[in-house]
């Protein structure tokens, strides 16, 4: 008995430990976050040159470190894909330099006027774009996550609380090593950047509730299970998608050729992203001149198609698709099709099992198209175009932290305009209120 | 234990009865919201008028009601002042009446596209306003509460869950009954306002839960107890300020008599509002020349004064303040006053003590003036002017359901706009992804 007491309480003596140590790299967040606030541009931009030049110079070094975790993973026999993601190279490295040096490229969204107005009364009201404060990045894998996030959030403004998956702890420990490195030399608070140094799964919870007031916000990078774990828990607000459950719906006035084209093109250009298309929904009344050809083109992409029995009367070889083919996120090169009697039918099947995250419609019928952009709640919605181009670099708008699904803040691609906040800053000449 | 037994099962089942209620108000709101998403502007706006000609229609009626309520609180020695606030008149009914015809007097925030611009390709991308959703209110004794809420997310084009305070539950189900009744006879679904019609204290933690994901944001108005357990128990994102902290600060470069006046009326003016003044701060150069001014006429208008020690050398007849003193919103006739060195340390003082509401400078020092609107982090800065500015209806942004002191999403005054979400729709002809 006496040992499981003194067991026990050396185990509320750790788990206090890691509070502690946890609310204390959330304090030295908030401190660095309130000189960040007014630090001027050409003062990130230079962190984030320095820290571009850091990684280029330290590849040995990182590689070493990346070699001892691959190692690790490889005795711990980790997925391959697993290893894949979490193994640098030279040219991983200097694509992460580059990817600062975009972020530093970016016009600083930190100080732009975003309205302003002058009231009767004289009164000189404008609305300012300021810096959210702490952002939290949970993430697995891939250690680019530690460089880019790092970038994105210094550029607006914000410190950043990473915790990184334990297959590359090493890894990230390196590369961190060569950010704050990069912050001292260019003269910002080191704490701008902190990396969560331990891998214990209860230093997440922490975050999630939110580190006594001082995290704004949890962007997490990853799997489902990881973004599922984040929303469920946390007490402060997320930026996230669960899913990417994208639909190309073709409209019974879509060109045919068009149709192929984006069909293949959503489904198949690259399988993995948020963006695939997932469900292909067809308008009967071209079921029957459009879907042979999609079909034709998908499966000599190689493509393996599920159909309901409407579909499979004209795509012979199309599995039968069931009720949970609808519900899933293949990320692979699985596409389910469903016929529809019209706009409405197609809507109805996007909401009931969309994920709210990016739909198109294809159709050379401007009120259909109007009625899809117009009725469809997703944070994108396509008028003949790609399902892929849902990323915050084809939108133009830069490098993205991830796309968020949420309806608060954030919609869409998450990139340095949405890692800000904003305040009133009014001008007056003693006017008193009457 | 028998008898325990049976009584614990019967509270169970009274529970899930409650959650299955709420969680039922839940759905039909998500469900009146899909179609309030796309519904006219004059459509709704027809439901406001139609709100506004019941109400005035109604007056015997609903002071029936409220009478029934005011009879019950007084039977329960409720203060005075919840009982002022609980009362109906024809002229408060008829004041419910205008705020609605000002609501739909306000320009649609839905579908303003924000931004648009063209890629490379030749995709166009616009950012659009839509409605956030569903919209919970937690509110107190004020009825009036009941409809302006209703009003303002109806025309923001969401539903509402109102959950209105056990003391005027038989007004506002009165109230309610005009709105539900004027949204039917409009064709709006009748459920795009909802109250809570049971007083259980539980109701309310529901609400907090997020009603199973179909709670968008919750809107606390009220007291203190109430924003302080909305803020810290909500699983869903609020928009709440917990205090109104507010700092005038007269910078050594300030006029006198502008001064004088600002405080008088940041102060004064209402001593129950979130923008009035609580703490004075003073730079130590003019303390000796301002600070006698401006304290005569604070007591001339009857205001208590308490000051540090070099605040009490100019100001006899000041109360020692204490550490409390610059923590406390005293929404009273009562004003604390501490000397500064310089600007750093007035910053510093409102960084430490305030609430991140409203903080104003007075100073005929442009770089002061500048540096205070920029270093200051609270979500409405003010450069001479007085701090009870802070207001929807001041800012010219229309009726307000409360001002948020949050970061996210929306900061300041919370009016139509900031009770909207936006989606990007993208146009293509039919661009693919290389």
């Amino acid at each position: 008995m006496l040992d499981r007491a003194r067991e026990r309480t050396a185990e509320i003596g750790a788990q206090n430990d890691l509070a502690e140590l946890m609310n204390d790299l959330g304090r030295r967040a908030r401190a660095a976050s309130a000189v960040l606030a007014t630090t001027p541009t050409n003062r990130k931009n230079a962190a984030l040159a320095a820290m571009a030049d850091g990684l280029r110079s330290d590849i040995p070094a990182l590689l070493a470190a990346n070699a001892a975790d691959v190692q690790e993973m490889r005795a711990g026999n980790a997925a391959a894909q697993l290893i894949e993601r979490g193994t640098l190279s030279p040219t991983r490295i200097d694509a992460m330099a580059k990817s600062l040096e975009e972020i530093a490229a970016l016009p600083d969204p930190v100080g732009v006027v975003i309205a302003a107005w002058e009231r009767p009364n004289g009164l000189k009201i404008e609305r300012v774009r300021t810096p959210l404060g702490v952002i939290g990045v949970i993430y697995e894998s891939r250690p680019n996550v530690t460089v880019d996030a790092a970038g994105l959030t210094l550029k607006a403004g914000n410190a950043a609380i990473l915790r990184g998956g334990s297959d590359t702890i090493q890894t990230n420990r390196a590369l961190y090593g060569v950010i704050r490195t990069a912050l001292g030399a260019a003269g910002l608070p080191e704490d701008a950047a902190l990396l969560v140094p331990m891998t214990d799964r209860a230093a997440v919870g922490h975050m999630l509730r939110g580190l006594q007031g001082t995290l704004d916000v949890i962007v997490p990078r990853g799997g489902r299970g990881l973004v599922e774990r984040v929303q469920a828990e946390a007490r402060v607000p997320v930026f996230a998608h669960l899913e990417g459950l994208c639909h190309i719906y073709i409209d019974q006035a879509a060109d045919l050729a068009m149709a192929v084209s984006l069909v293949v093109n959503a489904k198949m250009r690259r399988t993995s992203i948020c963006g695939a298309a997932e469900t292909l929904l067809v308008h009967r009344a071209v079921a029957a001149s459009h879907l042979p050809s999609i079909a034709t083109a998908l499966t000599a992409a190689g493509c393996a198609l599920r159909g309901d029995a409407a579909a499979r009367a004209f795509v012979a070889d199309a599995q039968l698709a069931t009720e949970a083919d609808w519900r899933t996120e293949y990320l692979d090169a699985i596409l389910s099709i469903r016929v529809v009697d019209d706009l409405d039918a197609a809507i109805a099947h996007i909401e009931a099992y969309g994920s709210h995250h990016t739909d198109a419609i294809v159709t050379d019928d401007a009120d259909a198209a109007e009625a899809f952009l117009n009725r469809v709640d997703s944070a994108i919605v396509m008028h003949n175009a790609s399902t892929q181009f849902a990323d915050g670099g084809e939108f133009g708008m830069g490098a993205e932290i991830g796309i968020a699904t949420g309806r608060m803040h954030a919609r869409g691609p998450v990139g340095l305009e949405q890692l800000t906040s904003f305040k009133y800053c009014v001008r007056g000449a003693g006017q008193t209120r009457p």
